[in-house]
């Protein structure tokens, strides 16, 4: 018998904090640059090709002390019967004797953890004197990504919130995101930018040096030729085969950063450009540019791209942050598993 | 949010009974034979190589409605700290909705659904006339193993506990065993058979017509010479390369069984003969013959081997019996994620 803490969403939504995740995030990504973390093989199983799948991703992260896993379930007909199409759910172990630490709802953690790589990505990739962010999709996670990357880029004056594929509704869905990022910036000094709709995708991403994609386009949709020169863009959409946000030209003369470079040429925005030759498949793991072992921007005219496909350590550093902010707090319910 | 029981050791031992965990492997062998539930990608990850290693198995059940997971984290210094050396921990979730529905405390369900996998082999292979049994391994499984035998064999008589590492230990482990055994036999009709501690290995394999082998064992301890036409071996020891129990020489006449093919040939008993070349390779599921779309036994005097490796699928089985005898007397915890 062993005592385990379960977090549910609530209780996350209530401890966790962009400044949290961003410094988790950055934590596992250092931590895996130094070898002192793994990734071990992914489960994917769909039940039902195209409307219900299922992932398993799990790893260590040996400076934290943990190992953990994450299974997130997609079905697409819940929202339907009123149920969420995603369910996530974390365990948490002790890396020194392998007994539960922890039982958590993933789904606040994934966009808390998410919007932090994207973020991190801007951070250690764009130019200083970046001024305009382009948000380029509107879902879940797109709150997030805007929030960690003005807290992380605070000379970032506009962000311009597109939606690709129905223009016509990017106007509502920043007015409602707008809040949500007032929200999660609230306790760390508030949003300065001004959010406003892109006026057209075209137009917002000419005008910015910063952009964000998550969408789960399967045909991209940012044309190489809106990308000016300085542009750094953190593409977290694509995190299975097929899915591609970016012209692949880009990739014929970016940086290409990645969290995990076989994840990256495997399932993420860099693998459609890989297995069709525009990309050498050359990635800098962000990692290594946090730690200093590799330069990040070569130039001031240089496109940067950071493909963020989303790694198991993303989620046990942050779960392990939020652990041990419950056990501070005194939050969560304890079980004897 | 969603709602999920909790089922720790203490509720899964109050509840769990050896013809409940017989009904849900048996159930699993059969779903797997009609191809209705798959295994997916085994993760396992040493930490320390000979120290401390984990393995998830994780897969789909679509009869029972439930996909599944149980993570097994194996410490080998955890007894000099006060803790056990193994940890299992299972969720279980809907296969309509993928919301999650249970967390439960793995080490108990793999002790009974473990032993039943190696009384199914018996029950399907034994000749009828079998009188006495021989349980080569002392650990843990030992008494379950035994427990199920007898349960579903209530022909036999004698039943022969035999360390075969350290034989002058078998007297002690018997006494240890024959309670426990007693215990687990109380709900379903008690015990009726003579427990005693093996003469010498030797001895007992000759005058068995049943033998379970549950060992960690790496080199064969079962010689091919001791085994008499007729009998039936059920081996559950082997999970992972490079472990052996039984002399491979057996296995070029035996009619040999398992409860997954590919698991078989790469972890289990199966293994060794298989790749030195002793053995064809030639597997018959278990779930084919318990369905009738595969004979068992063909004569007599053939040997035949259970290869029972475990998977997924008896742990998803027991855990989803285990839910609804949980939901029915309403014990466990709910805990909402």
């Amino acid at each position: 018998m062993t005592e385990l803490t379960v977090l549910n969403g609530a209780a996350i939504e209530g401890l966790l904090t962009i400044p949290m995740a961003v410094e988790a995030v950055e934590q596992a990504y250092v931590e895996k640059s130094k070898g002192d973390a793994a990734l071990w093989p992914m489960v994917f199983h769909e039940f039902d090709p195209g409307h219900a799948d299922l992932d398993i991703k799990s790893g260590n992260l040996d400076g934290l002390g943990f190992y953990g896993l994450k299974v997130v379930s997609w079905f697409g007909a819940n929202p339907d019967k009123g149920l969420p199409a995603l369910y996530g759910t974390s365990l948490l172990f002790d890396l020194s004797t392998g007994a539960p630490k922890a039982l958590l709802n993933a789904g606040p953690i994934t966009d808390f953890r998410t919007g932090a790589a994207g973020a991190i990505g801007a951070k250690y990739l764009a130019r200083p004197d970046a001024k305009t962010l382009l948000m380029a999709g509107t879902g879940a996670l797109a709150p997030y990504l805007i929030a960690a990357t003005l807290y992380l880029l605070p000379q970032l004056e506009t962000v311009y919130v597109a939606n690709p594929h129905h223009p016509a509704q990017s106007a509502a869905a920043c007015a409602a995101i707008v809040p949500q990022v007032e929200k999660l910036l609230a306790p760390c000094g508030g949003c300065h930018a001004e959010i406003l709709p892109a006026p057209d995708l075209e137009t917002a991403a000419k005008h910015s040096q910063v952009i964000l994609t998550a969408t789960p386009a399967r045909q991209p949709f940012l044309k190489a030729e809106w990308v000016q020169p300085g542009t750094h863009i953190s593409c977290v959409g694509a995190d299975m085969s097929g899915k591609q946000e970016v012209d692949g030209a880009l990739f014929a003369s970016a940086q290409v950063f990645g969290d995990d470079t076989a994840q990256c040429l495997s399932v993420g925005e860099c693998e459609v450009p890989y297995k069709t030759g525009v990309f050498s498949g050359n990635i800098c793991e962000i990692g290594q540019v946090i730690t200093g072992a590799a330069a990040g921007r070569a130039a001031d005219s240089d496109i940067t791209i950071f493909d963020s496909t989303g790694i198991a350590l993303q989620d046990i550093a942050t779960a392990a942050a939020l652990l041990q902010a419950a056990q501070k707090t005194g939050q969560g319910q304890t079980v004897t598993l």
